[in-house]
């Protein structure tokens, strides 16, 4: 996983014998299963199918014992029935599987909707003799078309004698949530707790309307779902504390197009099969461990959305320092990683500090001209380079800083020396392929509405 | 004009007989000349020239007698040298000249930016022997490199002893300020206060970094600038309260791209030429007048600039209503109009409903979703065909509003069913040709950093 060894590298006082990235994703931890079926769940909601859609569409995630639940959901104000379901259950202590489908976001979907949504959790539990208030469910596709809940009551029924802890379970659930997404994404760590080693294993996906800001009661289509399983014998509370920090510092600081989602939501489980001593204590080293796990697990699993954005040719960090507040720190990052022009300079390969000066001009962060300062590095070109220094242009060529831009991958150190708060964002480039890909095509009415 | 004849018929109670579209722009009100050179600002700038930039790039403004001064100005926290100055300047009551320069934006250039406009101001003064602080500045173009000002100087000198009247010299003035712009942009009208035909023109440009938000105090690159001229006499302060409203149902409300720049100016020069009796109550007839008349101008002038989008194909009018507030009314337009998705799917003729429900979820409004309503129209079209109406998708196939959104121009209509606010707006699609135009080429240095 080259997000994680990045990131374990970037952090020399860990100790990297207590945590080692092991294979497989969700299933690792001990007492999960999965599984994922085909159910078409697109081709009646849009009345017509097609041979590319046959792929899985619906998984089951469960845990073979009550488990801790933490959830962070979308705070788009239309959020999709499906997140104002699991944001509720996601608010109790205990549950025990998740039920999820591509192709269908069943958002903006009204009363139906929600008991739709109700109804698959219903099934779910039918199918895998659980109460139906132990089971969260979340939907990604298109909006404002009702679920063919037919082919999910299929699926569903299919789905269930098929679970298994396999990672090869773990990988098809992985394929089942992908919708614009190219590649799967799944991580999973072990780590000691006591003498005792606890696993957390992730799958996401995610590639377009990306800009999540999820919160434990929020509310927002492409959508970004993500799936934490854990071993981890951890108070539920805690658990939810400890999400809360992980999102924040993973999926709520990425942005492909700037688009907030009715669908993102995070749910993470913790069923306690490491048999460790339970983490009761936000002090505890043991809470420490485990939360340095999730954040990397979370990380790991936001980059890779990142790297997959739809059309995408450039994985930008925006490395934001000096800034007078977290929340101007914020701002400064959202406005470069959505600005039309500074992300299609980058696709060029010009470093166009230019236009990011604008950005954080309108931003809304407080800022002193005279002391921003603008520069560039990239993993073969460690060095700052700065084009933009203290208010002024340096003499640098824009040739040199070109050639970090016209890389894969490269990092832009904004500093406003205004202040001590600082954030790092992921972002992309807006490409002519993004543009191709999320226009309709009239001669394909099945691509229109999507 | 065709932006004008629609809103003229728009308002059948307008009495059109008191109003009319005249030939010209800047220079049809009396008492006022203009004129244009180039003077290669673009090229010292950069260390190379190129003959595709050999077109005039500063021209200047100048009323015979001392006119009432009116400015809006970006609200960008980087604004540009010319814009600080020239804030200053519009807040005092009369002003003679405008100098204004394409090439350079002469932002982000530290104190010399400052010494450099101050210094435009006082060449253009002494050619024309007026008073410098009677003179206001806009430049537009790159940021971060200094203006080239024994470029300037020259020019200045050069332009003084060509000014005319003429409708010709108005549209060398008009080219001079254009950058991306692929169109001129101008318009004049003349109406009656009381027995005195009054006349109004404006020229402008603007086609990229298009979100203006400006404000009498402002800070904001492509920029926009917009000058209008006026022979009406009316008190200074009427003057600066009729711009405002002018400005902000016209050029605050168009976005291309969302780029707020840091040099998006508009100046307002009325120099009574026309001997009406005086403008001196905001109560009176005479000021309505003049209201409307500058209220059609400007917004003549920032649709040309919507039309004029880089790359753009469409032409679209967000039509929001019942909304809470005013506010809430802005951020829902704002939203959709900044909206990658949606832009997209209109470039490809897709309506998608879907990808504005989820823009007006995240827009911060306050939305109940069993209230909403998406319904489209174009000029062949009028009547509004509803896509999701009151919280539900409608029967109507999508291809049949896929029909109105592949056309050049179209509305959509948004309620919230939630209050009595609203506003229109306009925006463009967002194309490949927008990615393909705004992305630097390492082949070619002159592209970077533009």
């Amino acid at each position: 996983m080259h997000e994680f060894d990045a990131r374990i590298s970037g952090n020399r006082g860990i100790a990297l014998k207590k945590l080692r990235q092991i294979g497989g994703s969700i299933c690792a931890p001990h007492g999960f299963r999965a599984g994922a079926v085909f159910c078409d769940i697109k081709r009646l909601g849009t009345g017509k199918g097609s041979e590319k859609g046959r792929k899985n569409d619906l998984a089951l995630i469960v845990s073979d014992f009550s488990a801790a639940v933490a959830g962070m959901f979308t705070t788009n104000q239309l959020r999709a029935a499906p997140v104002r379901l699991s944001a509720k259950r996601a608010a109790l202590t205990f549950a025990r599987a998740i039920v999820a489908n591509s192709g269908n976001a069943n958002a903006c979907t009204g009363a139906r909707g929600l008991r739709d949504a109700e109804q698959m959790c219903s099934l779910a539990a039918d199918a895998l003799h659980l109460n139906k208030n132990d089971v969260l469910v979340c939907s990604t596709g298109r909006i404002g078309i009702s679920i063919p809940m037919e082919n999910v009551t299929r699926g569903i029924k299919a789905c269930a004698p098929l679970l298994a802890s396999s990672s090869q379970n773990a990988r098809a659930t992985a394929d089942a949530i992908m919708t614009s997404d190219t590649r799967r994404k799944e991580v999973a760590v072990e780590f000691k707790i006591g003498k005792s080693p606890v696993r957390i294993g992730g799958i996401c996906k995610g590639a377009g309307m990306i800009e999540p800001k999820m919160t434990r009661t929020g509310a927002l289509h492409a959508t970004m779902l993500a799936f934490i399983t854990s071993d981890a014998a951890i108070a539920p509370a805690l658990l939810k504390r400890a999400l809360g920090i992980a999102v924040r510092q993973s999926f709520n600081c990425i942005s492909i197009d700037g688009d907030m989602s009715t669908n993102d939501a995070v749910i993470a489980l913790a069923n306690g099969a490491a048999e460790n001593a339970k983490i009761t204590s936000a002090g505890s080293e043991s809470f420490r461990d485990f939360q340095r796990a999730l954040n990397l697990v979370t990380l790991a699993l936001a980059k890779m959305i990142v790297r997959d954005g739809e059309g995408a040719t450039r994985f930008v960090t925006l490395r934001v320092t000096g800034v007078g507040s977290s929340r101007d720190a914020d701002a400064v990052a959202r406005a470069i990683a959505k600005s039309a022009l500074a992300k299609t300079s980058w696709h060029g390969g010009d470093p166009n500090w230019g236009r990011i000066l604008c950005a954080i001009g309108y931003s809304g962060a407080a800022v002193n001209e005279s002391r921003v300062s603008i520069g560039y590095s990239s993993p073969r070109q460690p060095k700052i380079i700065f084009g933009f220094r203290c208010g002024k242009p340096t003499s640098t060529s824009i040739l040199q800083l070109a050639n970090i831009v016209s890389g894969p991958e490269f990092d832009i150190h904004i500093s406003l020396d205004a202040g001590t708060a600082g954030t790092t964002f992921y972002t992309s480039d807006l490409t002519e392929d993004y543009v191709s890909f999320n226009k309709g095509d009239m001669s394909d009415p099945e691509s229109l509405g999507g």
